[in-house]
């Protein structure tokens, strides 16, 4: 019964400093998405530089969609901690894997890179999509551990409110689980799905469908 | 009508987390420069540290132009941001557009160090034009979202103030498609009017002639 | 006797800077972990992508153990710093020498995943084994700095938690110096004993039996 | 005469941001150090891990000075923005150039690790120097513009205090001018005296003799 032991519950975690972290953290993995956006080197002679970047081209997809991924993730998690008001040792462990995905994702990217345009593209485009069923549990494990029984939520947003958080967020594993099946078919097809689910996710609210309010 | 979905109007995004999160990605995109100098290895005996250092002047040529252009934009976002008080969900797309343009910053860049003493220095001058171009287009695009009746800004600005600025943003996009253009034609004119525009922008208001304050 | 030179006692170093810059340095060092998980790149034309990533397991195993550390010892770093209340000339140098560690922990992490499957692999597990040794001394001078006669320390903690603290930390370099000497005999079972402390250090203090409080 | 044009000195630029975004640049360069501490690949099978590792000491001598010279730049630019309470624009003008020396630090100690043993050392050392030469520059360059006639300081300092930081930082460029200089004779005894004077400088004012202080 020392204080230190009491000391999470009589003293919480500092909101303010996970959030400064996982900013770091969201900030360098968008960050570093371009050093595998590779400069041509070595051409042949006869390959003019605009053609080779232009074969390049999965690269540049590949960055974009990373890129608008993690930006409308780091939106959500802004949005969250808009509402969580308190933390815990289980809210930073949560927000952890949720961040250990946020440092992941520039690998598939390289890899959706690579191999987009080769026979493993399959295998490359279900690591990717992998990678966002993890995220998706995850955002949804941290929303949970917050929300149940209003735990760690401040005063701001009512008992409806919160059950609309919990059902628009509950589609997302489920979503992502599409994307990561499509892939056993169709590579193409899934990346398409992942950036439609990113825009779905882009969008504010008050434009979504009543059910996924 | 979820509290969720009236929520970004009554509880606005945090203008602060919006700024660390950028000033992350413009901190780390400044760093990320110096990956593209690179240490001359392999060298043949003959040829001397010093003389391999100096042949290798564009990429440091590359690493100047690139840190003052960025830092110079960070410059500019704080500015904007002692202006603009309130955050909503399409500051934040603006916002992440913006951010998606300096964190591509390094690879034109790199592209320059390349190829600016080979043929295709003219491709790799537009890809760099072109990058600025899209970066001007979202600062306007920002500053009239934000400014537009003056939907975000807090008090410390009148009206002349905000037809100022609007006035000294609207000659960046037509600036850099000039550097663009140029790039058509002449590689290092097209770089030496990047440099001129950086300059320009990194001057304080008042020294600035009237019509463009 | 200059005002310069009485000033860190007079007007003490800033806690919230200091945390800024250690959050961006664990930030950026668990997110550079993912440049050593490289894309399988030139595969025989026998080799499938998946079984190539499989065959790389010990790059992922490693990222997986040092996103565990660092993000444990950020933790720790962050419940420090909740009962640290000001800072002083000192405490800026025994933060710095905690965080040479963590900028470190990548390059032994790097080392296992390229050695870890062959004779030299407990020179690897060595270094990784000495990293965290250092680390924990690193914390332990840390926190005896602070706390000897609780210089630096605010009023939420008593006697008793000062002691509690002070005996769970001073397990941790005696346990990871088993970790370093386990690798001069077994390199695996080194790595698991780290995963097992990694895990210890993450549950919260009430689930530890009452002498490791 | 419009109001943008008078807002930075109505409205100064904001000194947390400054130095949220300065903290993020020092804490990527430091971070970024490790990159250049290379994992041995395909040794020979005659050589063991342990030797390629010692003979590989000079990027472990040049990580370490590097750490502690950006380290310790670090606290110093923490104290002068506890004296400095405003900001204008050449302050971020001198801020930033500055940051540009910081960020270029990781170039000269891959340099110095890839050539301490080899004829061009002196290159190597004196591209070091000239470096902190920059550095050392600058920091009175940013001391100067804030301190002159009390411009952006705050109350805490007085005239003596004020003073004794000018005549301690005056010495700086002339010191790193001596390593600079020495570079050109012997690198080792150059690099020696980097580490010297980063010593220095991380003692605490009350330590220095009296006509440092």
């Amino acid at each position: 019964m020392t204080p230190h032991q009491e000391g999470p519950r009589r003293e919480p975690y500092s909101i303010q400093r996970l959030e400064a972290f996982s900013d770091g953290v969201f900030a360098i993995a968008i960050t570093l998405l371009i050093l595998d956006v590779r400069v041509p080197r070595d051409l042949p002679q006869t390959t003019r530089l605009a053609d080779a970047m232009l074969a390049a081209w999965p690269s540049y997809f590949a960055f974009l969609t990373s890129f608008a991924t993690i930006g409308i993730m780091w939106m959500n998690h802004h949005r969250l901690f808009r509402i969580i008001a308190r933390a815990d040792h289980a809210l930073l462990i949560w927000n952890g894997l949720l961040l250990l995905g946020i440092t992941f994702v520039p690998f598939p990217t390289a890899l959706i890179a690579e191999y987009i345009q080769r026979p493993d593209q399959r295998t490359a485009a279900m690591v990717l999509g992998g990678t966002y069923v993890f995220l998706a549990l995850m955002f949804n494990g941290l929303w949970w551990h917050a929300a149940r029984g209003r735990r760690l939520l401040g005063e701001a947003l009512d008992e409806a409110g919160v059950r609309a958080i919990s059902r628009s967020y509950a589609i997302g594993p489920a979503a992502y689980l599409m994307t990561f099946l499509l892939a056993l078919v169709n590579a193409p097809a899934s990346l398409g799905l992942n950036l439609l689910l990113a825009a779905f996710y882009a969008l504010p609210a008050r434009l979504l469908p009543r059910p996924f309010r």
